[in-house]
Formats: C-alpha cells, structure tokens, sequence
C-alpha cells in the first residue's frame, strides 16, 4: 500500500500575511497541493511554491462553491495520491471554521492530519484597532460568535447568556442578521448604549471601521454597505477605541509618524 | 525633543516557537530591548539578537515579581530612550494579558505602541489536541474566562450564562479554582457528565492532558498534580478528542508515523 500524503489544516489567519505564522508560512511554501478558500488573500496564495496546484473551493456567503463532502473528498483523493496537502483557511481551522469535520473525515480514512492555528479575526481585528477582548474593569470574558445561519434558518442563541456585560462578544459573519442580534441582546438586558466597532476586511489594505451604540449599529452597517467580511466587536472595551481616537497626544504622535 | 521609540506589545503564542506570526519573530529579531514575562519559552527567547537587552518582569501566579505599575513605567522610559522595545507576553496580548493596560499607559505619554496578535492557549492546545473550539452540532460558540481571582477575591461570574451546553468553555488559570468553577457550573445547569479535556504546559515538549468528566475533573487535576501553566476545555467538544484516541485507524496511522 502506498504511503498517503499528510494534510495539513493551515489557519491563514485574518488576511495580513505578516500574521500567519511560521508554521504555516513554511508548510505553504512546501506544499503539493493547497486548497484554498475564497477569504484566503492574493498576497498569502502567493507564498506558494510555483509548482504547487492550487485548488479553490471558495466559501461565499450562501453560496457553497464547492460543498464541504466535496472538499473532504479532494483532501482524501490527494492524500491517498501521496500529495503534500495543505487546506488552508480564513482565520483559525478550529474556530467556525469547518476544519474540525474535514479532520474527521481525513482521520475516519485514516489520513494523516495535523491542524495548525491561526490568529483568528477577532485578534487581529482587536490588535489592529486597540480594542482589547479583555480588560480588566471592563470585560472578564469573551465570547465569539457565528452570526450566519445555513439556509435562512432562525438564530438560536442562549440570548441571556450572551447579554452578559461583563462578556466581550464578538460576532463573526453577523451583518446579515445584525438587527435581529443587536434587538434580541437589547431584549436580554444589554444596554441600548453598549458600543460596538464593526470591522470590514480586518488587517487588510482595505480595512473599514465603524463605531456605533447597539441600539443604532444596524443602521450604521447598512449605510456603510460593506462588501467583504465584517466583524463585529460588542461591549466597554470599545469605549478604548474612542478614547485612542479622541486623544490629541496620540493623534500628534500618528501625525508624526505619517509625516515620516 | 528626541523622538521616541517605539514599543510592539507582542504575542509570543503558546510555547512552540513555530507558532510565533512572522512578524512576531521579525520584531523579536530587531528588538534593541525585549522585556518579557516568565511565560515565554526559553527558545523563543533565543530568537532575539545578543545585543538586545533582555529585561525579565515574569509575572508567577500570586506572585508579581515586577508590579504592572513598573512595568508601565520601564516601557514608557526604554521608549523614552528612544528604544525600539518589545513587550513579550504569552499567548495574546489583548486575551488576558494586560497588554490593554501596558497600551493605554503608553498612549497616555504620546510613545506610539503597535499590538501583534499571538496564536492564544486555547488555539494552540485546540490544533494539538484536535479538539476544535466550534463543532457543528457541539458547539456554536466559544468562550475564555481566567479562573484566577486577585488576592483571593470570590470568582464573579454569570455562572447561568457559562453554563450553556452549546457552548465551549476554555478557563485559563484555573487549576486552583477549578473545583469551585466545575461545582458551580454543574448547579447552574451543566450537565456532570460533561468532558472536560486539561492540557498542562500545551504545545511544549512537556505538554500533559488528562481527560474526565466536569463532576470528577478537581480530583484528577489534583491528582496529576501538573506543574506550569493548565488550560481547561470544557464541552462536548472533547468528545472528539477521545474519538481520535479510540480510533484503531489512527492510532495505526500514528504508529506508522512513529515507526518512520
């Protein structure tokens, strides 16, 4: 019997190749054969070597292009062809992302696998922006989130739990539902004034922010019309956002280093 | 006025330098000074140039040898030096590590501070384990509280809320609460019989795990009696990390792998 090929379930991180790390950036390098998802960006496929195929399976919101059996099929296939193989993803495998079932499929085979984190967006989104998940006083947790729901079915969440003020909650693939999620926390408890940050293209050139109160951050997505991935952060900790942003000390200090 | 340098709050991940971003390793490479915490491996202290100076505040658990006050402060002189100054903290600034306080104090004295996102504990015992921390069907979302109270105060929590059974609980430094968090999580609704998965010093070469129910999980800490830092997965989740031990075709697989 031939000797399968490992795969290796890669976390691309939240879009700044400078974020990857070394493991994965190495295991793209050397790889047969990459499957890759449509949230993975240009700069990172690029760190690929020449002669590795490149296999894309983009997830679109609602709009599977290839379905996850099918994937889990293409791993095996070239696993079991003695392939190299790194299925690599937005964010962390581990966290909303698939990977745990493709790792289960590969093992059920009897493939090898090897899972490799990635800084998830959440972090890279906090980092970029000076919004810590924790910070003492203001959140004793965090909490992530999926927004999305496959096939317009209702949200189902232990919404008193999620309400919780001392819970930094971060809310991946939200801006669909956003308004139903804002209203429900509000419904639960959560105070109308708590500040929410809404990141599009997190780490990424094109990058947007938007602060707005719980009671107002559904309108606030729908004026700015994001296209690509959103990321919502909820809770006190935003309230350091505002205060980075209003602080003429560190303004004078970006100045001067823009002026560089 | 001289101009100030910089200071890179930085990530350095769970243990395994492999797991360091690749602009952690870049800034811990050019750092002029690199002030860490008892929690970065030795190797990736190695990392850094000889002629960086290496300024140790290692924080112990009930015993800060350095008060954060004066960590502030040695950050805000070095840059004042005009420094290029690396805050090296485990796992992720922004997830329990006071890097939000270290970026505040900062900002307050106008010395420009840029945050680097580390792979986060939970993510790297998540990937070593193949316990994810979001299944499909497990759990549709994640959660990381510290189990460690300041000097002996009572834990504060929405316990009803950290109950949730779909819901994954990752408790960082927990091992001398834990019979209290695993005794109040069980009256708030969670099931005894929930697994719980304990990883000591994850993703070093003295990594430990030990494996049991939430009802039973304080007797089998204490008596594995782990020294260095433990990480607590608590949810169904855990089921697929026995699943990969029992499956005779992956311990077949590993033992291929071994034999190598």
């Amino acid at each position: 019997m031939k000797m399968p090929g490992r795969v290796f379930l890669v976390g691309a991180g939240p879009g700044d190749p400078d974020l990857l790390t070394i493991k994965a950036h190495r295991l793209i390098a050397q790889a047969n054969v990459i499957v890759y998802d449509r949230l993975v960006s240009a700069e990172i496929l690029g760190l690929a070597s020449r002669t590795s195929r490149m296999i894309a399976v983009g997830k679109e919101p609602k709009k599977h292009t290839v379905p996850q059996e099918q994937i889990n099929e293409i791993l095996i296939c070239e696993a079991r062809a003695g392939q190299m193989t790194v299925r690599l993803k937005g964010g962390d495998p581990f966290i909303f992302g698939r990977g745990s079932e493709e790792a289960l499929a590969l093992r059920a085979e009897g493939i090898p696998c090897e899972v490799v984190p990635g800084i998830t967006a959440a972090q890279g989104c906090a980092a970029n922006t000076g919004v810590p998940l924790t910070h003492r006083g203001l959140a004793t947790s965090v909490r992530y989130i999926t927004g999305h729901c496959k096939q317009d079915q209702a949200l189902c969440f232990d919404w008193q739990g999620l309400a919780d003020p001392e819970t930094t909650l971060v809310v991946y693939m939200g801006v669909a539902n956003i308004e139903e999620i804002a209203g429900r926390l509000i419904s639960a408890g959560r105070l109308p004034a708590t500040p929410v940050l809404a990141i599009n293209n997190g780490t990424t050139r094109k990058e947007r922010r938007i602060v707005a109160d719980l009671h107002e951050i559904a309108d606030a997505t729908r004026r700015a019309d994001f296209a690509g991935p959103v990321l919502f952060i909820i809770g006190e900790v935003v309230l350091l956002y505002a205060q980075s942003e209003i602080c003429p000390v560190v303004q004078a200090a970006l100045l001067m280093e823009a002026a560089e």
